[in-house]
């Protein structure tokens, strides 16, 4: 378990522009979240590290990018539409709903406090629903007041099969929707799904040796009943997939390789190994599909958590698309043999666990001339920005035009370099710290004159020391 | 107006992998699109080389990521609840439904063949619009069958105000959801209320010097009534905005400076300048808080199209979310003056717009040795693989070891390198053209011998030209 508190990690990502609550200036919208500056930039250098490791530098694997709506018989065939569920109670007194398994239903509501109101559980599914097209009704009122409705189904001789009754189950700002069931669409509950309609068009146009494998990275949505733990578990999030297809005889070799290889990618996380365990889960929690899963789990501040998944999906899926849209998806080997249906290999990221791995890993106290510090100890090629410029003193023009030409220099050559010409260097320190900074480049008055002219102060994050370093080599000594 | 014709591009799109209709392999649905492995490649491409030009390079930018699912407070205040709408007609006779100013009423349904009998049109709200949270109730049916419902919405004493009757109207697969109208979310249709909900919270952590912008990537969503024109007009598509802060004394030469901000966009994105056309848009088409907007056009294969724009936005946005979220959204200006809502410029780029035009002006056909041939004339940073290295014989080892030498030594510097071993050189040749391939370097038999030993044949994708170059120098030179 990490000893970083939860509650650190999210005030400092407030405090310094990392994450905000999504919504945050109309009140929010629970399970949602938005990155600021420096988190945006954290989690595309998340994201393009994994899409340069596992794409761009591999040769076994080749990118693609599927829509968030796909067609609804995409989750009748993977099975979600059925069983991507979790239970659901609703108080009956207070109409409060939550997660069955997650709260005591022999105990008072957490909401009005009344005992024993509990539901039956049912099964919610959680996949946020939508129509796509022009064929629906629908109408919300905008003040308070009762909805009851009558709604009969017919069968196909028009005589009434189910019917349902709602009398004031919406009794406050009540809406309805009517639609056609075909114009029922989805937001993908995860990325793989678009992995695996595409393979056949991949493989038609790409044709590639096998073993090779199709990686993904885009928003994935799931309705959670409770939000909770930051971004740990949110409503949407983005996700970084793999399908990786193997000759079905030849799952376990690649497996073990792909366990090297997830590991590989903790390290350049920058997680300690120590932090990162490999959990073999047993038969009885897999997946039905599934002959073999690992979870790589971490010490978050919260526990030891899932932070990725490698599971064996068998060809599971691709035979579920040959079910449901009649096409073949076998693959023609190049050496003649006998075409075969691929099976599968899936390592599952996601990009917010990844986040809050690395700055629970990053974050660090430890006391400076007395005083208690807090910074990131992000890996340089992480940090959201590289090098910060520091004027000393803001009203002597020369001081801070000589400062200017040492931002532009660094500023063409690193990019995220930022200048920093308010307040007083010792507080700027600290801030620059918090953000993960690997360097702070301090021009100061003996950058002007005398034998230390045109040197500054190199100062590093980690250890505080600060050398002087001359203009002229600076670029190249921070690349 | 481009000589390129949109099936073309869509041909071609299709069979090298570009882009395929999304979830083709269930019959698609309408308004989706999935990008294959060199589609995702040039799509990154043109996202990251936007993001650094316009983000990392540039000293008065900041970058956001907001949630795709906000509060609907957000759609309110914005006015895209009440007005963000298209006209919509159904035939009375068959129920296809049209937008109503882009068919001829008074002629047959496209449809059923049916004359007049188009319902007055009605305004159709094209925000997806989905439920957060487990208050809900919905149904669908899996067999054909009728649907009825009778629905009646109280006041706040409980008597009848509003009722609805639905009869048949969705008659096959009919489905219903109800819920708390508070509970109801959608997927943005812009990415730029994202950027203004995040003003505050930017201008809180970070304090930025005026003047400044904001931007942001991600994907929006849109309930055309009738997606068309390939990836041109869409249901699903990736935005990039920025909203540029000024005081609102300095609007015009800030507006002045985007200009030519967006112009050395397009040049970036090799567009002919020739092909790129400014349409001052006049005050009676603006939106009406707009006082001054510029389209880019582009020819397009489908006509001269906006490719992006450019819109004087006032203080419209900040005021809506003052007015409805009741905060203060006044900038303090460092020098100690009094604050302001600042005003705003909107550059708005639509990231499959880009692509279009990337690939209409790379587009080319010309004859090599009497036959035709198809290239992409892509600029080498956003073409999708820089280099393809090709043995000429698979069947001589020594060859393929030394070319598989070359590849290696490629791949780690450049990245995106691509092995083809299987077909004919002039095949292949042609293949790496029609993806844009910028150099095929080619390891034959003198690469192994006599003087020409350790010389590759480089062939340039625009020219066709073949020189021979040492191994040693080549990585250099094609960077």
């Amino acid at each position: 378990m990490s000893d970083v508190k939860l509650e650190d990690i999210v005030s400092l990502a407030k405090r310094r522009g990392f994450i905000f609550p999504g919504s945050d200036v109309y009140g929010g919208l629970s399970g949602t979240w938005d990155y600021g500056p420096l988190g945006v930039a954290l989690k595309r250098n998340i994201m393009q590290l994994w899409w340069k490791m596992f794409v761009d530098d591999a040769e076994d694997m080749l990118g693609v990018d599927a829509a968030i709506l796909m067609n609804q018989k995409v989750w009748q065939a993977s099975g979600h539409t059925e069983t991507f569920t979790d239970p659901l109670t609703e108080c009956m007194n207070c109409h409060s709903r939550f997660r069955a398994d997650k709260i005591d239903m022999s105990a008072s509501c957490p909401t009005c406090g009344q005992k024993g109101k509990f539901s039956e559980p049912e099964q919610f599914n959680m996949m946020f629903k939508t129509v796509t097209g022009p064929k629906y009704s629908s109408w919300e009122r905008k003040k308070a007041g009762g909805l009851e409705a009558h709604v009969v189904f017919k069968n196909e001789n028009g005589e009434p099969e189910k019917q349902f009754d709602l009398k004031d189950s919406f009794n406050e700002l009540g809406g309805f929707m009517f639609y056609d069931a075909t114009d029922v669409s989805y937001l993908r509950p995860e990325t793989a799904q678009g992995i695996f309609t595409n393979f056949k068009s991949v493989v038609d146009t790409y044709y590639p040796d096998m073993p090779f494998g199709i990686a993904q990275q885009g928003k994935a949505f799931r309705n959670e009943i409770s939000p909770r733990d930051f971004i740990f578990r949110s409503r949407e999030f983005e996700q970084m997939e793999i399908e990786y297809f193997v000759r079905p005889d030849a799952w376990e070799p690649a497996f073990e390789q792909w366990i090297k290889r997830v590991h590989a990618w903790c390290d350049a996380l920058g997680l300690p190994a120590e932090s990162v365990h490999e959990l073999e889960v047993p038969a009885e929690d897999r997946a039905h599909y599934s002959k073999r899963t690992v979870d790589f789990e971490f010490d978050f501040p919260i526990g030891r958590e899932e932070l990725l998944g490698l599971a064996y999906r068998t060809d599971f899926d691709l035979r579920n698309i040959e079910r449901v849209s009649g096409k073949n998806m076998e693959y023609r080997p190049k050496d003649g043999g006998p075409a075969f249906v691929p099976h599968v290999i899936e390592p599952s990221f996601g990009v917010e666990r990844a986040l809050m791995a690395v700055l629970s890993a990053a974050y660090t106290e430890d006391e400076v001339n007395g005083e208690k510090r807090i910074y990131l100890k992000l890996p340089a090629y992480l940090a959201p920005v590289k090098v910060a410029v520091l004027p000393l003193a803001k009203n002597k023009p020369e001081l801070v035009a000589k400062a200017r030409e040492v931002y532009a220099v660094l500023k063409k050559g690193l990019g995220a370099v930022m200048w920093v010409d308010t307040g007083n260097v010792g507080k700027n320190y600290r801030k620059m710290d918090e953000i993960g900074v690997p360097y702070c480049v301090t021009v100061d008055f003996a950058t002007l004159e005398g034998g230390t002219k045109d040197t500054v102060t190199v100062r590093h994050r980690d250890t505080t020391k600060q050398e002087r370093m001359s203009i002229d080599g600076l670029l190249e000594a921070l690349k």
